[in-house]
């Protein structure tokens, strides 16, 4: 049999051993999970980062896969943590935003706050909930020592984060850049549902003083070094510069106006 | 049945395939080992760090845990490498000083050295001790074809670095910074028996030309952006500002005097 | 029974969640599969690195072992995606000179060409083949559910790399360097049987300006900050500067010249 599948995200590092303290103590109390890191580079206190970064591996997971993702700035403030199910995948996170994307592209999305006396026998410290208690809740439910319902009680309020909706203004679409990957890619608010896209003739996107014009299919479509738009694995719509970086070549970042001008 | 958990931290970084090279050994030998990264980050030939995050992970994994350490700048020459165990827990990595900080936590420790003839069948480089020793050595251990006794012989004498000690000095304290995390926290030598918590009146801390006074329970004690006195996770005495980074905004580095002044 | 073994490698970093998302649909498909993160941090695009980090772990793994490499710049073209077997392991990786060194070093070595209608019943996307292709059709070859025979076509052309070979000039061997690793190690393309080792009596090294004579042992046989050649992990000639980096300290990059004279 194989055992609980645990994620973890982290803007942690890995070179102080927190990320490391944390999985100890899962695999103490439920030696049989499999744990899986899925990044730990996030920025520090990077929040919206890390809730995109969650939302692209959240759902190709098995169902039943518990993900642990800790970006914790207000970390022994008031702030809840959270424990979510959404789409059949559990999810420990502090109320911060951090599920946003999750909880937009999820069916059935469900949320709790986990009671303060849960942590650890050790106690927890006022600066690393993320071994004291995420770990541990987490190591808990996978091991079947406690269900959701037996460490959590109702959330009053969960944190919606206001990280900008494309509106529509004098007939274009305005958008922006909601994330810039490792790569350089442009990665925008603006979905395919936006751009009608099967009725559009021509399509024109500003972005930086730069002007893009149609949607690419690939990369490889224009030239190396040259610009281009196209949705990308996520199904938003993305600017790349193919074998290079949007980012740097047209000196964009995260937050930057995306104008989209379509003619039907 | 779980197979054995065996940990890695190593300052070889992920770009080069070496810390691959060690995965693939041991699981050649154990195939159901559960290998856990703790870390390849580590900066190169840093062992103080190394030995900093070692010890916070060490004693959070299971007993029987195996903990394989590997920052060897002294790789080929005549140093040793060690198997040691403290608190049920094992260790192997150089005799550099790298286990410092688990020594001085745990609970029975003992240390061996691992005899010259210990090594993979296809030889021992002289550059890669990690891959052609200390996987190996870890492997055999995990999957029972060795012991330590059979492994090792006593050990002459084990490396005690020089990283600063806390001094009592015209009534204060004399404490240093000993690690920088990956948030800009300043930890320090000073740890709460220090302090005799309970019974000061006030207390002040002064450190690159900044003083702080108080100690706090919580990063969000104090508004964004200022500098505070806590006990991290580690019960050692922490430099940090909400939200930012001591390190950078008090310019400190690794090493940088910390003054305590304690009114009982 | 220990699940089947599949290494990952990358130039995605952590931070976007890319890696994490190829590693769920393994696991979706395979739930037992040993997941082992051979590196994502290799420069963006950098297939030449990758490649020389693949070949430093691919045959430590048992036989069996299934490696999945993915730096892919070509994604969405209309390159091959492959899949090898050398000494009894499986590599999938785009046709792109990747497998390289792993050629190179290996016995028996085979490649086919994964069909264009493999991928995840979700689709295909243009940008992340990684995830939709490679790791799917990685999952499926370690479940069973498809042999290579069953998703494989002919390959018509093997992409070789042209990275540099050793001549022989005037007396003397022309190398370069092929790899800068994490440490500032210069590791060229020169080996063992071009230095004719046991029947040489001098032997002189020129890079960058600087000159090195004769082949050490280990890095400490010179002292601290001193420059250096030796045989590295990889048995390839490596310039090295004892706990320091050569390639700071010589100036030199990937792609620079290596002149040896050799008196016999």
């Amino acid at each position: 049999m194989t055992g609980p599948i645990i994620t973890l995200l982290t803007d942690f590092g890995t070179r102080d051993g927190y990320v490391a303290a944390m999985k100890g103590v899962i695999l103490d109390i439920v030696p049989n999970a499999v744990l899986v890191d899925a990044g730990h580079d996030v920025q520090a206190h990077d929040i919206q980062a890390a809730g995109w970064a969650l939302a692209q591996y959240a759902f190709t997971f098995p169902a039943g896969t518990l993900h642990l993702a800790v970006v914790d700035p207000g970390v022994g403030s008031s702030r809840d943590l959270l424990v979510a199910t959404a789409s059949n995948r559990i999810f420990l996170a502090p109320n911060n935003g951090l599920l946003h994307w999750v909880t937009r592209s999820a069916a059935g999305f469900s949320v709790h706050r986990i009671r303060d006396d849960i942590c650890r026998p050790e106690g927890k410290s006022t600066t690393f909930h993320g071994r004291d208690i995420l770990a541990y809740a987490a190591g808990r439910l996978a091991r079947g020592f406690d269900t959701i319902d037996s460490m959590t009680e109702p959330l009053e309020e969960l944190v919606i984060p206001d990280w900008g909706e494309v509106r529509s203004q004098g007939g274009m679409l305005v958008g922006e850049v909601i994330h810039v990957d490792r790569f350089g890619n442009l990665i925008t608010n603006v979905q395919r549902p936006h751009l009608q896209e099967t009725r559009w003739r021509t399509l024109t996107i500003q972005a930086g003083g730069g002007i893009i014009s149609g949607i690419q299919k690939a990369y490889s479509d224009v030239r190396r070094g040259e610009p281009l738009a196209l949705f990308g694995s996520h199904d938003h719509l993305e600017l790349a510069v193919n074998r290079g970086s949007a980012a740097e070549s047209m000196g964009l970042k995260r937050g930057a106006r995306v104008l989209v001008q379509i003619e039907l």
